[in-house]
C-alpha cells in the first residue's frame, strides 16, 4: 500500500459504509469461542456475511475465496493457531486484508508468542486496548484481558508500532485512537456499557476485516469500522436499560444505521501525528 | 421408514407440536461454534431439551440415550468430526433419528467430503440452503454459508437426493421446499430478518431433530419444525425493530406458540410430486 | 479453611456483594462452548472481569493471576480437559479457590470420570443439579442434562460430599439448597423460565468463583451468588414476555442490583445440618 496523507473526515466514512453495504463482504473469522455468535450477528446487522472457518483443513484455501480476515487471539487453541497461520498465509498470497486482534496479549505467554509472530506477517490492521498494543509493542501488558490503561497512553506505541509494522493500528478506550503511522484519528463516540457486552471489541476486528474490503486505505476501514459501532452504540444507549437489553439494541442500530447518520453523529477528529 | 403418501396439513402439524411438547425429546447437536448457545435456547423454547455431547469419546453412547441427534458441519473440526461419525454410527445402529445439516458445502472441500460420506448414512433429514442441497446432490456450490439460489431452484436436486438416499430433503429459502421423494410440502412463512440473525437455519436443523422422534413420517417432522420456527417468526417480527429485537422475541414466540396458533397461521401446500 | 458455625443472613450476602463489586474479580473460566458467552455477559453484568483462557498452554499460568476459577464439564474435549487439570493444579497451588460444575455427570462415562477426579482435588464449592449432585455422591444420575429431581432429594448426598471432600455443595433446584456439611442454607427466589434459558445454571457457578474471591466463607459465596442470580431473576420476570426476553432483562438487572435490594428481596433460611 501507498503511503498516504489524505485526511479523513466524516464524508469518507459515508462513503466507505455505502460501498461496504453495496459489497457485503465476506468475512472470515478466526475468533475465540466467547464471541463467535455476537460476531457474526454484528457482521450480519451491519451488512456482511460472516463465515467462521477456523479448522486447518479448510482456513487457508477459504481466505482467498474471503474479501477479508480476521484473526482474533482469545481463546486459540493448537488447531486453530494452526489455521490462523494459514489463513493468514493465504489472504496475504491473494492480496486480502486481515486484521489481528492481540486479545489479552502481554500477561499469557503462548498466545503473545503468536502475536508477536503473527504481527510481521502483513496484518491490514491491528486492533487491541492500550494494555495489549503496548505489549505487541514491546512495553509492558495488563492482568488479562481488560483495558487497565487509557488509549491515550498507547498512542506512541501504537504509531511505533504502525511504522515498525506498516500497518494501522487502532486502540479502542473512552477516546479511540486509530493511526497508520501518519495521521492519527480519534473517535469520542461510544458508552460505557460497550464494556460491559462481552465480545464488542471482537466485533469491531471482524467489522474492520469486512471495511478493510470497502477501501483500500485501511485507516479508514479501521476509522470507518469504529464510528460505525461507536454511533449505533450512541443511539442504542437511550433504548436501553442495562447491558443485556444495551446489546440487543445495538444490534438493531447497526442494522438500521445509513451512512448520513454516520457522517452526522460521528465525533472525530484527523491530523497528521507530530510527536 | 415405508413409503408414505399420506397428504400433510395444518392438523397434522397441530398434532405433531402437541406430541413434541408432551415428549420434551431430549436433542443431541454435534453442532457448530456459532450457533450452540442459540440452537440450545431454540431448543428450551419451543419445548425440547437439548444436550451439546460433541466429544469422541462420549457422542456414540450419548446418541444411544438422546431422541434424536443434529450434525451440523458449521466449523468442524478433526476431533467433532470423530465425534460425528461415531454419533451417525450409534443413532443408526438404535434407530434414532438423525439430520444432517451441510452447511457451507461446495466450496469448502473437507466438509464436502464428510458431508458426501455422511448422507449414505441413513440421516432421517437433510436441511440447507439450496446451494447446500445441490452441491451434496452433485451440482455447483455456492460461495460459502449463505444461500445464493431462490429454494424452487433446488427443488429438483432435493428429490434426486432425496429418492438416492431415501432420506427426506428440507431447503430453506423465502419459501421452504420440503420433499421426501414422493410429495412436495412448500411453506411461506417467515421474514427476510430470518438471515440477518447467525443460527436460524441451524437451530431449524436442531428442531428438526426434536420433531423426528414426536413422528415416524420424516417429512411431517421437518414440515412441522419449519412451521413453528416461520411463524414464531411472523409472530415476533410486530415486536421487533430490528435483528437484535427480533432474536429475542423470536424465541419469546416459540415458547409461547400453540398447535392452534400453528394451523391457523401456517402458509403450507403439499402435493404429490410430479416433475 | 477451618470449620465454620457463623449462619448466614441477608446482611452477610450485602457486604458480600460491596465487596464482590470494589473487587472486580477476575474469573477464568473453563466452561463449555454452548454458555462462554452468556456466562461472560453475566459474569460482566454482575461486577467481575472474565477470561475464558482453557487451552493446555495457558490455563495453568492463567490460573495463578486469576481471583477464581470455574471448572464446567458440559462439553469437555481432550485439550481442555488436560487445561482443566493443570489450571486446577496451579489454583491449588496458588490458593485460588476454584469452582466444580459437573455437567451431565452420571449418564455420560468419560466426564464422570473426570468429575471424579477432580472433586478430589479441592474445589471451594461444587455446584450442580440434583442428578448431578447425587451422582457425584455416588448415587444414580439423570439422563443427561436436566434436573430430574428436586434439590432437596439431593440433601443428603450433598452433606455427605461436602463432609467426604471437605468443600462446599450447592444444589440448584426451584428451592436451591447448599451446605458445607455443618450449615444448610435454602434459597427460595427465582422463577421456571431460569431453566429455559440456557447456561443460568452453569452462569451461577462462574459467579461463584467470582465470590469466592470476596469471602472465604464458600458457603456465603455460594449463597451471594446464588441470591444475587436468583433475585434479579423474579426482578426480570417482570419485564419479560418470554424466555428470550427474560434473558436480556436478567443482564439488566444483574447490573442494577444492589446490595441493599438482595438483603430486601432474598428469601433465605440458614440452619445447622441435623440429619
Amino acid at each position: 500500500m501507498t503511503a498516504r496523507t489524505e485526511p479523513i473526515g466524516p464524508p469518507h466514512l459515508a462513503a466507505t459504509l455505502a460501498t461496504f453495504r453495496r459489497r457485503v463482504p465476506l468475512v472470515q473469522c478466526l475468533t475465540n469461542a466467547v464471541v463467535t455468535n455476537f460476531t457474526a450477528n454484528v457482521l450480519c446487522a451491519i451488512g456482511a456475511s460472516p463465515a467462521m472457518v477456523d479448522n486447518p483443513q479448510e482456513a487457508g484455501g477459504f481466505a482467498r475465496i474471503a474479501d477479508g480476515v480476521l484473526v482474533n487471539l482469545g481463546t486459540p487453541h493448537a488447531d486453530t493457531a494452526k489455521a490462523m497461520a494459514l489463513a493468514i498465509a493465504e489472504a496475504r498470497a491473494a492480496r486480502k486484508p486481515w486484521v489481528l486482534d492481540p486479545v489479552a496479549v502481554g500477561p499469557l505467554p503462548w498466545r503473545t508468542g503468536l502475536a508477536l509472530d503473527f504481527v510481521t506477517r502483513g496484518p491490514a490492521i491491528v486492533r487491541g486496548n492500550a494494555s495489549e498494543i503496548m505489549a505487541l509493542a514491546g512495553g509492558a501488558g495488563g492482568r488479562g484481558v481488560e483495558a487497565t490503561a487509557p488509549a491515550e497512553q498507547a498512542l506512541e506505541a501504537a504509531v511505533s508500532l504502525a511504522l515498525a509494522q506498516a500497518t494501522t493500528v487502532a486502540v479502542s478506550g473512552a477516546v479511540d485512537h486509530l493511526t497508520d503511522g501518519r495521521r492519527v484519528v480519534r473517535l469520542a463516540n461510544g458508552h460505557p456499557w460497550l464494556t460491559r457486552v462481552i465480545g464488542t471489541g471482537c466485533a469491531l476486528g471482524a467489522m474492520m476485516a469486512g471495511f478493510a474490503a470497502a477501501t483500500n486505505d485501511a485507516l479508514l476501514a479501521a476509522a470507518c469500522a469504529t464510528a460505525a459501532l461507536t454511533v449505533a452504540a450512541d443511539r442504542a444507549v437511550g433504548r436501553s436499560s442495562g447491558p443485556g437489553s444495551f446489546a440487543v439494541a445495538l444490534l438493531d442500530e447497526l442494522a438500521d444505521l445509513t451512512p448520513e447518520t454516520l457522517a452526522a453523529d460521528v465525533r472525530l477528529t484527523s491530523e497528521e501525528w507530530a510527536p
